[in-house]
């Protein structure tokens, strides 16, 4: 029985074209790009391409890509990046955990951090971040696409809002998962920084980046290891095909996202968590009322489909801080499916036809 | 004209059978360990046996095992682990840039540090370390092998001087050059922490290891993001046959490099850098005085071979700074040659001669 994978924000599957793509960078080009040999320079010289590559996608220059080891490693970078004795940054009660838990050490530090909130749907609440704003105020990170909802936030309104108010701030967005379904424009989200993921977008995992834009000043100096120049080929190569095919697979994924949370929601008795309309294309997420979802998720892994009860990314915490924060009475009742190039129609009919059985 | 490669302490490339291992974990074996789902567990399950073998090789146990991004986030996690105000570190004056990068940075932060000087070849003063420990000192960090010179370290006295100091101290060891040629038993050294990194050994790029001994207490709990499964597999798979063929390719080396070091010395008037014995295999590191070493490296690498001039890590620095704490008048005028399993002694005679041909 072929399995039926609905897992893929957490992480999607490498795609045999990027594969192939990076064997090519192991065992033959192994140069290491800052070495002077005739090696190091292809090295470097098909790691130039890659940036100019991966700029093209997003509408920036090739010098304002920095290759990371994942997503994790460009949020880092681009909030450690600021001087924090007396300063502000602004984030949002939905972030990925991984975020949260810089700036939570970082208050430690001597930073004064404002946690924006949430409307019912997961969309920020763009009045109360501008009312956070204060002349202290040094960056604001707001997550471009929510990883466990899918809610697609409006980050050029915030750009637009920061600019407005004449404030010297560092805009940084993470859109991991983001940039395999919505066309980013740098110019268009008007951020300074952008984190991107490699093992979200059908590349390798080990491989992110971070856009940091021309003539942005980073308080701390960046300092990273050799590059990965296989995971980097392997990475860009997914952003290619994926740009190539995004149009016509985020509209095929939207119908069937749209024609599930439907079933779901007239067969099963579920509840849509997060907005309907500003959602990632292959984003589903529902509550279903006295289920104990964990029950059910296993019970669909015998059936042979995979899905997730909140982001494998929470390996601690019991609940989900993101479905809390949206006034969800139970967040321990919450299941998320994500689609994929793979899914069918009638995979998600099997998915309905299950857990209408255990509902 | 098939390449001659020699610049292996840099990056050695990834083996084939590492490549077929590491193909397997790609788009077929794409679970998130942290999941529950079949795929998941699958994943943890394949995670669990390559911390198993990883922990064998070195004779530890398999929840002393900690997969990172590379060496440079394992040497990360060991040293940034402790707390600071008031206390004190021990290091060396010849460690890998990126962790003297991070004492320097922890020197800011309220830890103070004594960085202990070696001796003309390269060795650590043991009686220097033992009159620097204090009641306050909380960690020593001594690399293994040298990664320009090569120089072998004597960890085992550390370790036998940290115990009889009756101190409560965390030692941790940067084996990243050591792993391929060394048989690492962790009760041998005495070590509490000791960093690995996969493109030393053949493996791939952007994974690495940190062995911690259990009942270790950091002060800071260590977060990593998603475990790299496929580059994690690759890296154990080139252990295991690094392990396998360890006795046999160190004997090879070993000769291969004094028949080099001793036709440099003789044919071109080099001057070997470090200790002649304490050496890892696969090192040569020497001086030939009056001639531009930049410009011999691009001599030698148009005839097809590629050495370095120092290490590649370090980018902006201008001269070595471990040539520097050797005493060598001029370090600029360095060659490091670093062996590697394709070498031959053809490979050898080529070097030497095209070496000869330019002083």
């Amino acid at each position: 029985m072929k399995r039926i994978y609905l897992d893929n924000a957490s992480i999607t599957p490498t795609r045999k074209e990027v594969l192939k793509e990076m064997v090519k960078y192991y065992g033959y080009e192994y140069g290491n790009p800052s070495s002077i040999h005739t090696e190091g320079v292809n090295a470097k010289k098909a790691l130039e391409e890659a940036k100019k590559s991966l700029a093209f996608s997003i509408n920036a220059h090739s010098d304002e890509i920095i290759f990371t080891s994942n997503g994790t490693e460009a949020n880092n970078l681009a909030i450690l990046g600021m001087k924090l004795e007396g300063k502000h940054a602004i984030t949002s009660t939905i972030e990925h955990s991984s975020v949260l838990r810089v700036f939570k050490e970082l208050e430690k530090r001597g930073l004064s951090v404002t946690y924006v909130n949430v409307d019912e749907n997961g969309i920020i609440d763009l009045k109360e971040l501008k009312d956070s704003l204060k002349k202290e105020t040094v960056l604001i990170s707001i997550m471009l696409v929510n990883n466990e909802i899918g809610t697609i936030q409006p980050i050029s309104e915030i750009a637009h809002i920061i600019r407005k108010s004449g404030l010297s701030i560092l805009f940084h967005t993470d859109a991991s998962q983001a940039l395999l379904y919505l066309d980013i424009n740098i110019d268009k989200l008007g951020v300074d920084m952008l984190s991107m993921d490699g093992h979200k977008v059908y590349g390798p995992k080990g491989i992110g980046a971070l856009y940091i834009k021309r003539r942005t000043i980073m308080e701390k100096e960046l300092k990273l290891g050799t590059e990965n120049l296989p995971a980097v080929k392997g990475f860009v190569k997914a952003v290619e095909l994926a740009k190539n095919e995004q149009q016509k697979e985020v509209t095929r994924l939207c119908e069937l996202r749209d024609y599930c949370i439907q079933k779901l929601e007239k067969e099963c008795g579920a509840k849509l968590n997060g907005d309907r309309k500003k959602r990632i294309a292959n984003n589903i997420n529902i509550s279903i009322s006295n289920i104990d979802t964990e029950f059910l998720t296993l019970q669909l892994d015998a059936e042979g489909i995979a899905v997730s009860t909140k982001s494998s990314c929470l390996k601690d915490e019991n609940e989900s801080y993101v479905l809390k924060a949206i006034g969800n009475s139970n967040p321990k009742n919450a299941i998320r499916i994500t689609l994929g190039r793979d899914t069918t129609k009638k995979n998600i009919d099997k998915l309905v036809k299950v857990v209408k059985k255990h509902v």
